[in-house]
């Protein structure tokens, strides 16, 4: 490994010339084309979201100006928009490992948490607590200690390290992300769904950092619901729908408690109450937005041919090949990824990171921070080439030894998750 | 009135020089040339879905491209992403009567009313009952079914006639849609919101057919809170994002359950503990659909300087026009919409509804049909011509009086509301 390392200036840093290898020998290297990307810029911030898929600007424009424009009310059948949620989750079901009809496209990761933790509450009627581990994202507790207050149960938040423990008989839910926002961590999702069943409860698990990066098992693991983000590496443009799963065996018991006219068993007949459509088709609520999940559709569209396996690997690889370089930098402290699995990105302490990651997005190196310290660091396998490691190591190395980062101009305001 | 009919094969139809006079002096006729119209369709179904801005191909291949493609994850704070829901919000107060800050842009109808009738019930804690009119559109039924399920309150529907006397003590919520969807029929927002005030419960109006169609006044009205449609006359695109709205008075108390991180007071700090950002900002939930938010801004964009009140009068003598020559064709009943306030769209009734709108399609006429009997023209003032109303009268009498509705290839599949 020795051999690999060069003296660039003081800081240690990958050889250009293995890191070239590494690209040449990429099976998924043809991936990057499928997407637009800007020629001077290493995009290390898919994770947050993805890039712009090639195919989508002719897309869109075709779904603007002959699909709305000229279809117009029309389009609804004949440009089948009407099936397009159910049609897209059946394009995300292999990528999160579950049948076809277990996921719908729809609202969003927020929105589709609420629907399934109120059905698993009223599964569970004698049960009076949802748990989650600790620091997880931030939605995922606000929607819980929403919904929490609707129906008179309690949120119970404790560390990883004790959730097998609190899985005790009043537990109607546990609520787990698959993959760490900042750490990166992974679950193990088989043990703890079934951890989940053995204790009476329900397992929910939030995709938004592992769909598009992992292999993942929904149904073999024994998830019983979940929901994931369209905007990260499914690259589903700004703000794009999400996706929710149900596990066949809950078509018929579950029932969420917000609801829709496009989840009901026949919307067209608008009838007076609500009768839940069969399967996944019951957690759509509104109209869905057409031009968003067009967008959409092209980001799921580029996974098209994609081992899992193979993105979940190399992103592997590139994280572990970031963390031995950058632990070498002047005042940063970067957590171990461990050789096991990992999520797709990383992350770096540093005391004054939100300023370091301005400095660094100046030199066109482009990643996120979290507060108070974090800067995070994603690498999704199809877009990410191993010299973009390099690339980005020796801008970071040359913000942190220059000190630049200390300049006034770089006091960048919030970035979004 | 009768120098106006003129004989065309049997059917009673308007003279098209009194219709090119009228297009002649109509203040709105240029408001037209903001959208691109297909020339051989007269499309009277924008109360259904809005036809298309014609700036928007242009403002969304920008979007898609360049605040995408190029700015990638920056576009957040440099293209002011994050502001949209926002800044949306205040461009759509002026066209439903509101100071800026009490609307937002967010998610759809269907998951707005569930926010705010939740808020509703919790500032009435003692109150169990969700009042609605009893054929009102369902999903507004369905989302207060499932909204009652889970905070353990009543749905109690009622005829319009009965309304005031069921606002008794224990109703928390009144909850009515403006403008009817089938009827058309008009509420009043002031007298009914101030009835449910006397009643001691909270008022919520569902504005899907009516913002963008009628002068609305929330706040002269006393409307306590509000939701709205994104892809009817607001022109935003199918399945575009709805609106909220909550009255000044509510800022502190209301707190709405169903939330998510955009509504926190402070989301970049991504605290543990959900505390509600100042105002109707707390009705954000999940990251905003950017694309979307690009293609109502553009939508709301189109009543740039259009009075409210022009575009109502103008809309109400189309519908009274169209009814008048309406109901002399055969096995048609037409609802008179009488002289005074009337939602923008009307409502034909026959028995073979279905087939008589697919034949009227098929000749370039579009409207749409709700089961059993209805057939529903809309007449959006920005975008509808008086010549519209003769052409697409003349069509519907061929229609009817050749019998070629009963044609096997008439038997079209559901459309949206």
């Amino acid at each position: 490994m020795e051999s690999r390392l060069w003296r660039k200036g003081g800081a240690m840093l990958p050889d250009p010339a293995h890191l070239a290898a590494l690209d040449a020998a990429d099976p998924l290297a043809h991936a990057r084309a499928r997407f637009r990307l800007p020629p001077d810029l290493v995009y290390l911030d898919g994770n947050s979201l993805g890039p712009l898929p090639a195919s989508l600007p002719g897309r869109m424009a075709a779904a603007v100006a002959q699909e709305w424009g000229e279809g117009l009310i029309r389009s609804w059948n004949e440009a089948g928009w009407i099936d397009l949620p159910v049609q897209l989750g059946a394009a995300i079901a292999p990528i999160v490992g579950a049948e076809p009809a277990a996921v719908v496209a729809c609202d969003s990761v927020s929105i589709n948490l609420f629907k399934l933790a109120s059905a698993a509450l009223a599964m569970r009627p004698g049960r009076r607590t949802i748990l989650m581990e600790a620091d997880d994202f931030p939605t995922d507790a606000y929607v819980m200690q929403g919904l929490a207050g609707l129906a008179d149960v309690q949120v119970r938040r404790v560390p990883r390290a004790h959730l097998l423990a609190a899985l005790d008989g009043d537990v109607a839910l546990l609520l787990l992300a698959h993959v760490h926002y900042v750490s990166g961590a992974v679950h193990d999702m088989a043990a703890m769904s079934a951890a989940a069943t053995s204790a009476g409860a329900l397992s929910l698990w939030d995709l938004s950092h592992s769909a598009g990066a992992l292999a993942l098992a929904l149904d073999a693991d024994g998830a019983d619901f979940a929901v994931g983000c369209g905007y990260k590496y499914l690259n589903g443009g700004p703000g794009a729908p999400a996706f929710a799963y149900m596990a066949r065996r809950h078509w018929q018991a579950a029932e969420p408690a917000l609801t829709g006219w496009m989840g009901h068993a026949a919307p067209f007949d608008f009838a007076g109450d609500y009768v839940p459509a069969p399967g996944a088709r019951r957690l759509l609520t509104g109209t869905p937005p057409i031009l968003a999940m067009r967008a959409l559709e092209a980001g799921i569209g580029c996974f098209d041919g994609i081992p899992l396996a193979d993105a979940e690997a190399k992103s592997r690889q590139l994280v572990q090949l970031f963390a031995r370089y950058a632990q070498g930098l002047p005042g940063v402290t970067v957590a171990d990824p461990g050789p096991g699995r990992h999520g797709a990105h990383l992350i770096i302490r540093h005391p004054a990171a939100r300023r370091v990651m301005a400095a660094l997005i100046a030199r066109g190196v482009i990643g996120d921070m979290r507060p108070p310290d974090v800067m995070r660091f994603g690498f999704p396998a199809l877009t990410t080439r191993y010299a973009d490691i390099g690339t980005a190591l020796a801008a970071l190395a040359s913000v942190l030894r220059s000190g630049e980062w200390q300049d006034a101009r770089f006091a960048p305001r919030g970035m979004v998750s």
